[in-house]
This record gives structure tokens, sequence and C-alpha cells, in this order.
């Protein structure tokens, strides 16, 4: 047990469906934290014998976590996948990939423990790309918790994070509007020339990943 | 790791069917506290081929938690839910969205330890508004133990959270009979305008919050 | 995180059908505690289709707890409600309540822990008497420890039990017959004009507190 010093902060030059990146602060500093998902197999509608077309019993989706989280980081994407679930059923009736698949979440690196709600927005959005197979607007990175009824909540180490999103070349961040005053207070040679967004409800967050999806 | 101060104590200004607003009391003093509800998926009855009409099993709805919460705030929610299905089963028989749904019971902020038995009738309150889709009177926050047959028991820190619902605008609190002799003693400038009503039984709570449904 | 004193002691002065006055005895001295159960849905026979006549799967009733119990009130649960099970089986065997519903027992007040094995026979009456569909005789409160096979064993702090019984207006206690002794000690100011019953199996209890249903 022991893992090599981080040869490179940003490991995915560009993102797929599935997979967003995140922002997160450790004691170490800020960094960039992705969260990649990806459909373990499809819950088939069990149809059963049923001569007078009687209902069949709904499918449910699930959820399968790794990336050593925390009991907070492990609620966060339970929020995160109800959400994302009462999401599709508003904007996208009629997509049931959500609800009818296992859905496996990891965050690398598996050896280090994270935890915490801030990544409530970047889970929702990988979810979602998945869910819509459309990968997201590149060279964004975003933070902030999700209450279960969409409103993002502030977070801290925006200082860490945003220094730790320059650093890997992301031109546009997504934060609470609750953090717009700490982001304020930072010196203009951090914020010079990146584009930011302050957001109340994850539909804002929505409206600026997938700028080719209707709302 | 770490949160900034809240700049607001109040979460919603309006609150959408499924979330109520409770009363909390910390160490640090008085402090709002959302319950917010969700479902998550339905779960249809499953009616198998039967040609000679047999019952189909009954389906059971269910209780997923999240934000934190301890033993016996676990606990509460979990009579909270029995008593709104008992509550629905009497006075909404045709309503069966609580036996038969997947139901998602969020308190947030995510990373803030909650526990208690206090908040029972505000989940019980945030459960039956999000069967009857109907959201509850506004600028209402209410505390108080449940029993399971729906007495509500006396809580601790009436001071603190009649304060803590001044500071955010609320003009009707909802409190347990029990309580009122901690009321009484509270000076004049914080109990002055606000309508108090004092409960023995979650009856009494639903008329003041559901004043359009008929029980 | 804290609780007013008690301004009664006495949480039902009617006690429905399923609600028991227990007695209990702490280091604070005795005190009543209510059992109270509810149904919390109905397990249906799951018929299959089944054009041989084959066995359809049994259905089977479960218990649920709450109220902070200790291990040894949780194990004293479950042998109330197998013994329930019994019970009804020989003498109501047309009463399938028990084996096909998902039944909530708690135990007010949810932040107090609670444990010990006195409660039995005051279990089993709660879930006897919602089976029924009867409430008990009023103004009775009881305490015993009950073997799986119905037998009443004595129990600790009858004299405090006492106390508590007559402070909350009860005119009626039940109580093992091996605690007569303890009982006979007691001053005459304390046990005058309160009627007492000794037994020594469950079915004593029954004939006293249900004095409308035949066994």
């Amino acid at each position: 047990v022991g893992k090599p010093i981080f040869t490179s902060d940003r490991l995915y030059e560009n993102t797929p469906p599935g997979v967003v990146m995140g922002l997160a602060w450790t004691a170490m500093g800020g960094s960039t934290l992705f969260i990649e998902t990806r459909s373990k197999s499809s819950v088939a509608a069990k149809v059963l014998n049923d001569s007078e077309n009687k209902p069949a019993p709904a499918p449910t989706g699930t959820l399968f976590l790794t990336g050593h989280l925390g009991e907070v980081m492990k609620e966060s994407s339970s929020i995160a996948h109800t959400y994302s679930l009462s999401f599709l059923a508003k904007h996208r009736p009629e997509n049931s990939f959500l609800s009818t698949s296992h859905i496996h979440l990891h965050v690398p690196e598996g050896a280090t423990p994270k935890d915490g709600p801030s990544a409530g927005v970047t889970m929702v959005t990988a979810l979602l790309s998945l869910s819509l197979n459309v990968p997201i607007r590149q060279n964004v990175a975003m933070t902030g918790e999700l209450s279960l009824t969409g409103k993002v909540l502030p977070v801290g180490g925006i200082k860490e994070k945003t220094i730790a999103a320059r650093r890997v070349g992301v031109d546009c961040i997504i934060l609470p509007s609750e953090n717009k005053k700490d982001y304020n207070e930072l010196a203009s040679f951090i914020t010079e020339g990146l584009e930011v967004h302050f957001v109340d409800n994850y539909e804002d967050v929505f409206k600026i990943v997938f700028p080719s999806e209707k709302l």
C-alpha cells in the first residue's frame, strides 16, 4: 500500500459520455476529481405471461459505487441518483435508461479515500451524460452539493479548487451561487480569462454543459 | 472538508410538494431543517397471470434515507413512514402512492450529522405532501416527536427554535401542547406577531398545513 | 439534544387496539412504558400461476422495531411475536392477521434507551389487541418476562413499578406469580384499593384484559 506521486492531475483530456470532471479540496490543496459511470447491465422489464394485458412489474435501476468513498459521499451519490431519475422523468420521459439499468459509479484513484458532499452536481452530470449518451462540453469543471430537489448548496475550498482547475487547463468552472463571495475574493491572476458560472439549481448546470440539449 | 458559514438559513423560499421546514436545536443554537422527499420509482403491483382471479401479492412501499442521520432520527423516519401509511389508509383509502413507492427522504446538508426524534411531525408532513402532491401552507415551521399512533410528544430547544423560525421569516409555528409552558416563558419581542399552534395529535397538524384538504 | 421534564407520565388516557401500558424500572425510579403496534402493510399470499395446483408459497409476517431498544428487549419482542403467532394459531385459527402482516412495534419516547425482558407480556398483549382489533380493558398496567411457551417469569422493581402505576391512575396491575412476595411487602398506602392479579401463564393475562373474548 502506498502510491506513486501523481504524474498528471488530469486523467482525461477529453471526457466521454458518463465521465465528468469535478474538483476536490484536501489538506494537500485542490485537485481534479473525475466521476466515471458505466452501465453494468440492463434491468429488462419482467414481462410476464399475461393474456389480459395486466401491467408488468416496474423495473428498478440500481447504483453501485467504488473509489474508497466515505459515508457522506456515498449518500451524496444516492441523492444524485434519485435526482437524476426525477430529472429524466420530468425532462426526458421517454428515456428509461436510468430506471432500468444497473449503474456502476467509480471515482479514481481507487486507493485514495474520498468523502464529502461537494461532488453532487458532478455525479448528476455524469449520470445524465451516460443516460443521454452525450459527452458534456469539454474543459469544464464543477463543484457543488446537491439537495434532493436539485438546489445547489455552497461548498468549501473555492480558492484551492479554482487553482487546481486552472493548473489542468480548464477554461470554464461552475460554482454554487452562495460561493460567489469566495470567488470574488480571489486574485485576478487566478481568475483572469476563466469563464465562471454561479448556479442555484441543477437545471442551470445542465444548460451550460449540454448546450445542444433543449430543456 | 470544511464548509463556509451559511449566508442564509433558509434553503427554500417556497416549498414544493414533499418538502417541509422543520426546526433543529444544536449546541450552536437553533436553525431550520428542511425535510425533502421524492419518489425513486413506483413499485407497481406485480400482477401475475391468474386465470382464476386469485389475489396478487401486495406491493410494499419502502423508505430510503440520506443526510448523515443518527440512529434515533432513522427510527423516527420509520415511525413517520408507518404513521403516514396508516394515515392515508384511514383518510385517503384510494391513495396508494406511499404503499407502492420507493421514497427517498433527504435532510440537507449532507455533511452535517443530525439526530433526535423531534422531526417526526415534519417528516410525516413531507410524506403526506408528496403523497397528495400538494405543497403545504407557506412560511410554516414545525417541531415535535411523533408516536406510532400519531400523538405529538414534547421536544427540547423551544426558545432557540422559535428564534430561528423568526430569523428566516416564518409567520406560523406548530409546537407540541406539552411545550406550551416553554413557549409562554419567551419574551414578547420573540413571539410578537407570530401565529402559534399547540397540538396533541398529528391530525391537528394536518388541518393547519393543508387547509384545503378535508379530513 | 435535551428533553424537557415530563409534565405527564401517561401518554394515553385510553389505549386503542394495539397499544398497551407496561411498567418500566430505571435508576430514576419506575415509570409507565407504552407498547404501540401498527400494521405497515399486508403480506398477501403470493399466488402463482399454477395450472398444476402446486402449493403457493406460505406468507410470512414480520416484526419491525423502533424505540432505541437494547438487544435483550429486541429478543423479547421476537419471543412475543412468535408466542402471539402460536397463540392465535391455537385459539383463533381463522385469524391470519399476524402471519400475513408486516407489524411495526414502537416504544416511545424515541430518544430514551430501553432494555430488558420485562415487557414480554405487554408486547404480546399489544400484538393480540392489534390482531383482534379490540382495545384491552382500560386502566390496566402489566409487567412480566415471557417464555416462548407463554410462561410468565418474575421481574425486578415491583415497588417502583407499582408506585408508578398508582401515580398515573391505574386501578389494576398484572404481575408474575413469583413476584407475589415482593408485592406483599409493600406498604398498604401503596396497594390500597389496587386490584392485583398474579399470573403464571400468558393465558391468565388474556382473560383479565380481554374479558369479552372467549378462550
